[in-house]
């Protein structure tokens, strides 16, 4: 890429952020009504904070701080940066104010991009791999901010709406199934453009014969569940699922709400009428798997799921990356980030749940140094999702993305696909 | 009082509401990082509600309720009333907006200068009784801002003050105690004035004789406890006193810093260096009991207090009420509320903690309805507290007012006077 | 006293504890199913520790700690001793065993023996009152005993009995209310034979003229309340009671149940029908408050409590002390310790919550030393209960006694008696 | 098997469990000092309900439970079977007693082995499988025991010792590596003799080349990781594992002390001097993995360990099954449950970490009804232990058997072997 097109593509991702918070209302920047929903006001700072510590910390000649107090404030997690605002106390600051935080954000930009314009090709060449890290940072951030702001309008009695357009259209559902061979695949980044590394090394699984669903579980299936007894029905849960279950008296997925007899559901558009074709949406890990065994299916491995993708020759709507090994005709298809979902058989209208936990892969060692804590240390409790939302940003659907959740989550937008043995 | 000036005390306290949160930011008046504290948008929304809950909703012609969530919303703890916020939920909601809020106190400013303009006499007469509930429920909310908002600043490493201008002077010290004869005396309103239900029925107390110091306990008298051991001294302290002191890692008052090697302490006019002649300030009950043992002597009963108070003959610098039944001279005196507390001797610029718990006086009764949930179901597990801070609206500083909080309770502008056995 | 009435003392306080704990099979005497309940192994331990602490550590010649242990283990809270066992973890030990507690306990009488019997008198003067302390703390542990092994053995679904003989009959109810006219009264002990420090100093009480109800709030009397909504209905509550009561669950006293839709009540005889006529137990003062409140009435202050009873000539089945000023006519008596409580009109069946928090009387000083943390660092938080309950030994209902608790618990033997203003 | 045999075999896994038990005293049968650890009381009796509800209950003639309130109680998680105690609340019950309880067993192997004698041919083999089911259970209880008898005795300040005789003399080290090619590999069982659901079905995994530790990482290593700030670092550890020991204050495997100077550890055997060359025991998945990093290792994967061990030719010293492939020489060998461990390359002395999450092999369904929630419910959040320890009963030690636990857990016999890519 040349100079002007780092540059380019480094003031699209950041000016992104900001239409992301265009509708919000300086109040919203500021809460945290459960731990893992950071403020708004955070996640703007953070995301800058990350260029400021990992870019110009190291490049920008004659460096200082913007701000003595700003590294304690925003860093997230790395242990090796420093202290750090414990995580839960995210939401008891007011401030620096979020006029304050935009005015660091330009700052930031502002040295960004003089060091981009003037520093030696050397320096470039060496920046530029933690430079793309930032980038697809702040990118990951951007979905966390849509999940967080959905959560933290959800608090209001008032059930305000976050955008006014309309929402996209039902589609109709493609209740087939693509059969899969299996054998000894090839699974992960191949190295060709930007991976993150826990989605390498590229290593061998062997897969038995499996087929996989061409469309979503959808709200009319996932009602049928709940008809059913889902919820009143120990046999069907995991143990420690069931435990939570009760703990929380989960009786439908987060953001489902009875009002006067009628079933809605919580969106960015505000309260809407529940759509039965829909993709069922915000259910945990527990959910799916406890779907999953009461339609007398299961959840795909991540390595089915990638296979699987893969020979549905979706690859090349995205990347030149991994390019199918055989060209099998199947349903599924990768969306193309940024397009409407409508149609059946698409992958990226919600993070799927597999049944695979979140590990390293045979041969992975994480980076040395603070950006080594970025995704190998939460390689324990966590299941791996696949695939990708309506809210994920461009360059975050492939068919290697390694996404991952603690199996009780439900505020980010993850949904259901089955699977079963052929 | 005629209708005009009724309508100007009505403005003039809705007024300073206004007045206090006008150096805040919007973020300020969000967060709630402990349950105590309130959000400011959340004070300035209740306050308002109650004018419309208890004046326009039962007084005014063809009353509608201004939006059918802010009843729930706005609510605090009148249970008859109906369903409310959780209180330690106040925190996580960012609508209505600060704006939306503020307009929601003009429309109802609005309807309640119509009302008092037009109606009758006789439902003039009526409300009277309850406005003036309102407008002191609203000032003592004036005080919980100015305590909630120090509190919310603190949260931020930045310390940032509320108020720019220069904190009162210190003031020099007066050791010397007055000593009253007690006997069988006089205690609680005597129904000329305004009075909360919780200050009568006026009735008998038997003291003995007692003194009690004319001055405040000082930052510096403070100080040498601590030195003294005060905080790791298991036989100074009540017991569950000590065990919300290791429970909490107390080693000083709230709000003291060690930065650098000096003591400072977070005030409404930021980070300052502590003043060993003002008095101590941000202590609990627990605190206050100790630090008298430890002195060798007690906290006053909030009888003796009220009583030192009359016979000081300081009444009559407030209001006509209480005169004293004796003229002994002592050095005690009861601030003028917005005067500067520079001398010695002076109650009114901290609470005072006494050595009495909060109860019912001798034949006292709630009102009938939500109006009697005001005091009286509070009179349990809760100390009295005497006098009055700088941050005390005028009206609030009487002999007879009883201010009420748990023993472990440090964000009030608490202090210390001690008593002992003549 | 002689020696020999002295030891002989001893011996039967010592012996009681040995009876109550008959019945008890070892896995009783381990457990501690909530903090406040302690295991039978933990009281018999501690209150042994108590006289080797207090009483051979300071006056047997050539003393040696029984145990390097048992000081850490079985001190309960004199944090001037040392550490101690943490509270709540008392019941997760399970050595010493019960027997070597009991060989514990026997070590230590025989100690005691010796030492009563050899020392000079001038030695046992001074001893003396320790001793006397010592056995009044056992006592006050016998009826813990009773109120805890309760406790423990309603946790086994099987609902086995603690005794099986016949429990105490029911009795008939007086309705009636005695009148006193209160004044300038005296209150507290006199000195006369032996007293907690609390119990004092005497001093003057101003009471206005009042009614105290003869008999105490029956089962049936407090169905009636049940009935009427008294758990749903917040205006009856105070407002930390109905928090405790929404989060608990309390829908009735503790110990009762439904089953079959017959009601029943756990007693130390195991599950028995709901008696009407007996007296309504083991209810919080919050429950006590409540019911007072729906009944048009009130609690008695404690010294109300005391004067009437003082008044009704009660003392002098109990001793000497305290001898009535009049000798007008009441239905009250005081139960003689021991005796069957089945006439009206008898205090000692239930401890009966008063309506004053538990704090110093005027002039009190907790003495020096260990011992002085036996009952002034407690007097804050808590309500005063007067009069005794079918478990309270002998010696231990007088009309100055002052027993205490946080209005909250419900597993000691409390109930209700009714006052109101004359 | 013959019955004879049958029955034989139900004796002495029946009598084992009395024999663990013998040593305890009755107090030491019923605390639970944390909930992972249930009172002996609670394993003696549900190992018995397990054989009274899916043996006797199903195929005893005329069979009437033995108390209508033991399933209840001793259910430990199976939902279908009905409600049962809430596991935190297994300590807090003393009824029915420790001998009530061994007079149960005693009249369910009564009632067992009258069935077992008097069935017919076909009832035998119907029943024969979850009699198996039953004896493994109660096998794996009886390890349970011991590390519950461990955690239990550890809470008393006296240390008190479960067995006299002496421990295992220590052993000397084998620094040496196995390696292994890896490729295509069958893994679980063959369905040859009995094993747990979990174990199968066999199915292939591809291995790529590795090496594996002959020996387990010993208390001296350990200390080296230790004394190298193996507990500060955060660089060194998974993020969730970091948060737990920063919160419960982890500084050392758990049972380590230090008593004036000298590191010692509480074993079965009462307090002892540490020993440098035993292998580490008790440290949590989270210790394990962080000990790998620091080393520059990592812990093998289940398979690999299957693998090596089938490998290294060890099967034939414990059953027929799962021949090995090759007879490739290695240092690994599986110790014969019951025989001393004192030869370097065992496995069979803990319960060694691999960095394997608990979840179902390919084709993997749980059995119909109860029994079904056996194993399969808990396949999340866990992960997978391989080996066996010296508290392991015969027959748990298999190549193919899969223990689980959360990543948390410390008081398991659990310990590390270090692996590396070839």
């Amino acid at each position: 890429m040349s100079r002007a097109d780092i540059l380019a593509r480094y003031r699209a991702v950041r000016a992104h952020t900001r239409e992301i918070c265009a509708p919000l209302r300086t109040e919203d920047y500021v809460v945290q009504p459960i731990t893992d929903v950071s403020p708004p006001r955070w996640h703007i700072a953070h995301v800058t904070w990350f260029f400021e510590q990992f870019v110009l910390g190291k490049y920008a000649p004659d460096y200082k701080p913007y701000h003595p107090d700003y590294a304690f404030l925003f860093n997230s997690y790395y242990n090796l940066v420093g202290e750090r605002t414990e995580r839960p106390k995210r939401g008891l600051l007011t401030r620096p104010t979020v006029d304050e935080l935009w005015a660091y954000r330009e700052e930031i930009d502002a040295r960004m991009t003089r060091l981009l314009e003037s520093c030696d090709d050397a320096t470039l060449a060496e920046l530029l791999p933690v430079l793309e890290i930032g980038l697809n940072h702040e990118q990951q951030h951007q979905e966390l901010l849509l999940t967080d702001i959905k959560f933290i309008l959800f608090q209001a009695p008032l059930y305000p709406a976050y955008r006014e357009d309309a929402p996209a259209a039902a589609r109709r559902a493609d209740t087939g199934w693509s059969e899969f061979e299996g054998g000894l695949v090839e699974i992960g980044h191949d190295g060709n453009g930007f991976a993150f590394d826990n989605e390498g090394p590229r290593h061998k699984q062997f897969l038995r014969p499996f087929r996989l669903a061409n469309d979503l579980v959808s709200n009319a299936d996932y009602l049928r569940f709940m008809q059913d007894g889902g919820y009143s029905r120990p046999e069907l849960w995991l143990s420690d699922g069931w435990d939570v279950a009760q703990r929380e008296g989960w009786q439908a997925p987060l953001y489902w709400l009875e009002r006067e007899g009628r079933r809605q559901t919580f969106t960015l558009h505000g309260l809407r009428e529940l759509q039965p074709d829909k993709p069922v949406r915000h259910v945990s890990y527990y959910e799916a798997d406890a779907y999953a065994r009461w339609a007398g299916k299961r959840l795909p491995t991540e390595f089915e799921w990638e296979h699987a993708i893969v020979q549905a020759g979706a690859m090349s709507a995205v990347s030149g990356q991994n390019q199918p090994a055989s060209a099998k005709p199947t349903s599924l298809k990768l969306r193309r980030p940024g397009a409407t979902a409508g149609k059946p058989g698409l992958v990226g209208q919600v993070w799927e749940w597999t049944g695979s936990a979140y590990l390293p892969y045979p041969g992975y060692r994480a980076p040395e140094g603070a950006i080594g804590e970025y995704n190998g240390k939460f390689m324990v409790n966590q299941m791996v999702l696949r695939g990708g939302s309506l809210a994920t940003p461009a360059g975050h659907i492939r068919p290697t993305y390694r996404n991952f959740w603690h199996p009780d989550k439900r505020w980010q937008f993850t949904g259901i696909r089955l699977a079963e043995d052929a």
